[in-house]
């Protein structure tokens, strides 16, 4: 992917300031959805860093990661996985929960969603402090997965989210 | 699509009894995602139920909707549209609200997510009562879109969801 469009794409992000509290300043991806043309270039680029890996599964965070996990699995021809808000999957789950700013949060996956030693994606739209990611890691690696890299769109860099995930490799498109 | 294709499908379909409440039989689409022969069988029904129809925007409910949504938009080279639960989208946003089982639940989309006059799909996981498609259409005709259809993967006919949503065409794949 060239310079020229990762450019294109930055521009289609949206900074807005004070959203969800005071002082935060959100990077809104819905632009790039809307766009066909930045759509494309986006999933392009996810899809491009998966190449010659042999992922089996993408493994995407409830919501904004479903919507580019669908459409990368898609392309890719693999399955796609659901890591949902506790309470949602119907089915035997096993629960990961994670710090917020206040208080805690859980997460959940089907635990006959991935066969030990599958190699997996995980997706979501944007890298903060790695909380979410981090807990959907630790669901996957309790499955045995092989967890070959985490993909976002947006790497919030200064929040280094990444520190969190280490040691899995994590790939972002665009950095703020 | 063959018929063996869709009877392939319904297999694919997990009956969760008692879930989210006992009574609830929950058709639980997991499976077809998590199968890439089965995902992409879904996919190429909707994205066929959308040919010569110059749809324009793809729009998905919040959460399970995004996953087919943006894989259908993708394929058909046009922009995604999110509907999410209030609070969830960061710009200006009209809200629309349904009732529940007990109260009422509230979706909204971004103000400036469609054009007057754009055709769009509408895309959801299952279609029950069609309190929460019904709300989402409500939304897309204040922004004066063109709703031409609402698709579901599953429809339950005997909560007439269907009529609900009338007059938007409504097309379903698997009628249980």
């Amino acid at each position: 992917m060239t310079t020229a469009s990762i450019e294109q794409l930055r521009a289609g992000i949206r900074s807005i300031p004070d959203f969800p509290r005071p002082g935060i300043l959100f990077r809104d991806i819905t632009p790039v959805l809307s766009d066909p043309v930045l759509f494309r270039l986006a999933i392009a680029k996810f899809v491009e860093e998966c190449a010659g890996k042999n992922i089996q599964k993408i493994a995407g965070v409830d919501a904004r990661g479903f919507i580019f996990g669908g459409a990368i699995a898609h392309e890719l021809n693999v399955g796609f996985i659901p890591i949902r808000k506790r309470g949602k999957l119907p089915f035997e789950t096993i629960v990961s929960s994670y710090d917020l700013e206040y208080g805690t949060a859980e997460i959940e996956i089907h635990s006959d969603a991935i066969k030990p030693g599958e190699r997996v994606t995980l997706i979501d739209d944007l890298l903060a402090t790695g909380g979410t990611a981090g807990a959907a890691i630790k669901l996957l690696n309790q499955l045995k997965a092989e967890v070959v890299q985490v993909q976002f769109l947006v790497e919030l860099e200064d929040l280094h989210g990444r520190d969190v995930l280490a040691p899995v490799p994590v790939l972002s498109i665009l950095k703020y």
